[in-house]
């Protein structure tokens, strides 16, 4: 059977959740590969996801006052190198263009791996007085990093992403745009995307080449991975020195601006993916699925059928984003297809639905069937995805729940590493050496200092000296 | 004074249109220059712009069927060869990327100067059967075309776009695509922006490098010069062919679709800037000016004048895109400010207005004033925006009017050519030694072949062969 195939295609969670994953970026058609090595196409379906957070990201962005720019896509070497932690971190991932037409250039140019450099240095042409500040920018664009190894959405040489970018008078008002934009993303990923996420800052060996201080968004997938799903840096007025940004200040003397930069990325495609995917494809929050309800007519053949599924859809189109699927395909093959889509609402309906004046509504997460009279389907069809939207959240969050932990000894630690997959919550003394410690005995890394800090004991766990903060690690994509 | 120091800035277009033109992509902010040669930073103003067009272009193109796609921006050498023409047009064009972090790559990547080839190397990954067809895609991004000398949104080495790709089933369908796509950029350009355009046919000379056919629509700008603002190409089954893109037909048997591209770009900025500018700066067409109306108040310092304004400006944004500008500036320096940026209508409101219940809209075009009751601004404001609009259009048609004329002989031709800037029609005998001599001897090039097809005479004045089609020339950006 078609349908059966189609599901057959798709390895299953538990066998190997690596391969489960490739499969359905695939078999949804996501994501293409390319004939270049690390760069994707994001196909219809994929691109349409990413519209959608596009589109709701940038109208909170614009509720607090930013706007779009464009800045070049190339970046003169000697640009990047401005600024010495930036390109340090930077340099072993940069593109170099060398030639233009025939021409050899005088200087090589990189491709974008993020745009810190042009920011400051059109900052440094534009900006006069404070008069003028704060200045708070965006772009939407795709970067450029040379990765060795990439996985769609997840680590790609080439993705599409926005950067925030924000000068300040003061350094009071840079930290509190930092927050606000953390605090954005955040709720973003938990009301919009179903997906709990954890709010901290970076130790210094995880922050941002470059930034004082780095602030994340970390969520948990299903197999208890964690994936840092957006950052937000404060970078003080380290970028405005190298780059000679400056601007007369209320006391008429010239004074440095402070900055941040805060950036999401088509990875919040795969964290979608990873939080709520099952054995059958996709499962997609109602707020950024392409299609929310999709409309398959049972025995289509039979008069009158056919022509209610479309007055269903046109009813629907003005509350929803609907698809009807009219095509030669079975029900069954459909409604394989459209799982695998992960869209969240199917509505069934035939011969029998119709002289009963109803329609079936199967949710997508629970294979829940709903009858629904056709009178209310204003009503039940958003009920229906808000429900949905509400389960999705609190399974994540289940998960995120079980599979966290609080460790106060080494043992336990090591213990945990070897026997589960999750969140270790510990107290830290704060020293590189622990952190590095960490990595190399229990093949953890650190994913944050929650900003909602705990407290777990007196001591570091791993040197045993008096701790300064909480501190969560895992193993991260 | 502040405002006569603003509006001195700019050099009057009679005194130097070109430089105008350049005085006023900077003073309105819509871009400014960056450290790389050739590169535009877009600014907020001139991304706003930017970004209405995208809005309404978007949302034409979904309504056909077309879904956007992001494709890499770069691309193997090997691949961008497979298609001579193609090549061949663009070599001396291509930046190419030589590394990838410290390592040289095995074979050089083209960033894309258009991306014909990698469309085509996706469909041949994906497309299987006649049942997929059509497949109408679009991606708005950025490309690059390494060109010798630049200028703001005419010419530049980086410039945003959107590239719509299409492949069909049949050769009529692909050609009617063609049609739909340059009549949907017509009517935009007529409708959204108030340019007239004039839609035909390229010359084999003037084709897009691969093309089968390619159209245009042509506008003409103030200064009588013409400026290419969209182009919809027929490529038959050309690179289909080059690029193994097949299909099982209705037939069962391997068949090659039919493909399509179209495009429009920044230059419609420019477009827009040249069409309607005047010497106090941009005037904007209400559908993409990023405010149809500022607010300003009058003697702000009198009690209840800034309240007003104030709720006037909550009133007006439930239907309009509207600023209040309650800076500390004079309101001349303000109207002076807003005129340069081009702001469809301004709203003065001060105590005196305010006693009589109204206030006053200055159209930025005309500089009329219109009093209006503070109870009619509901349909006012549209009323305005709307007659504006059309004066717009009207005073640009009539512009291309007076400035279009018809020859018959090369003398006619050489004495328009040395005497005027503007249309010249005539016919032609289809051969491109004759397009070449027009360009050689009268400094013209053809526009298009209009689709409105005139009987100007039986010969071509050029040659005196019998002439087979009307043609246009023109001096162009």
């Amino acid at each position: 059977m078609a349908e059966k195939k189609l599901v057959e295609a798709i390895t299953a969670q538990e066998v190997d959740f690596t391969q489960w994953y490739t499969d359905v970026c695939l078999k949804a058609e996501l994501v293409d590969y390319s004939s270049v090595k690390g760069f994707l196409v994001l196909r219809p379906y994929g691109q349409a996801i990413w519209e959608n957070i596009q589109r709701i990201l940038d109208g909170e962005f614009k509720k607090t006052g930013h706007e779009n720019v464009a800045m070049p896509v190339l970046i003169p070497e000697s640009l990047l190198k401005k600024e010495g932690e930036l390109v340090n971190g930077f340099a072993p991932e940069v593109a170099w263009v060398t030639h233009g037409g025939s021409e050899k250039l005088e200087e090589r140019l990189a491709v974008r791996p993020t745009s810190e450099t042009m920011f400051c240095d059109h900052w440094a042409h534009v900006l006069h007085s404070y008069r003028e500040l704060p200045m708070k920018y965006n772009q939407w664009c795709s970067v450029i990093r040379w990765e060795k190894t990439t996985r769609p959405f997840l680590r790609s040489r080439e993705f599409w992403w926005q950067e925030g970018h924000t000068i300040h008078e003061t350094r009071e008002e840079a930290e509190a745009e930092t927050m606000q934009q953390l605090n954005c993303y955040a709720d973003f990923c938990e009301q919009s995307l179903c997906i709990p996420v954890l709010r901290g800052r970076k130790t210094d060996k995880e922050k941002f080449a470059g930034a004082e201080a780095t602030y994340t968004i970390e969520a948990m997938m299903k197999d208890g991975k964690s994936l840092q799903s957006g950052t937000s840096h404060f970078f003080g007025d380290k970028f405005s020195r190298a780059y000679d940004v400056t601007f007369q200040g209320r006391d008429n003397k010239l004074q440095v601006p402070w900055q941040t930069s805060w950036g999401v990325s088509t990875r919040l495609v795969g964290a979608i993916i990873m939080t709520h995917g099952d054995d059958s494809g996709l499962v997609l929050p109602p707020a950024v699925a392409p299609y929310q309800v999709v409309v398959v007519p049972i025995a289509a053949h039979k008069p009158g059928v056919n022509e209610k599924a479309a007055e269903l859809t046109e009813r629907i189109s003005k509350f929803a984003r609907v698809k009807l699927d009219n095509s030669d395909n079975s029900p069954g093959w459909k409604f394989a297809q459209w799982e695998m889509k992960g869209v969240p609402l199917r509505l069934e309906i035939g011969p029998k639905d119709i002289e009963k004046n109803q329609c079936v509504l199967v949710r997508r997460d629970t294979r829940e069937k709903i009858f629904v009279s056709l009178d209310e389907l204003e009503t039940a069809i958003p009920a229906a995805l808000e429900a949905l939207a509400q389960d999705l959240y609190n399974k994540a969050l289940a998960n995120r729940e079980q599979r966290t932990w609080t460790a106060s000894t080494m043992d336990e630690i090591m213990d945990l590493a070897e026997n589960k997959t999750g969140f270790v919550k510990t107290m830290w003394c704060g020293e590189l050496e622990c952190e590095e410690l960490m990595k190399e005995k229990a093949g953890l890394s650190s994913r944050c200092m929650p900003l909602a800090q705990e407290e777990l004991g007196e001591v570091c766990p791993i040197c045993g000296k008096p701790a300064k903060v909480s501190i969560v690690w895992g193993k991260a994509y």
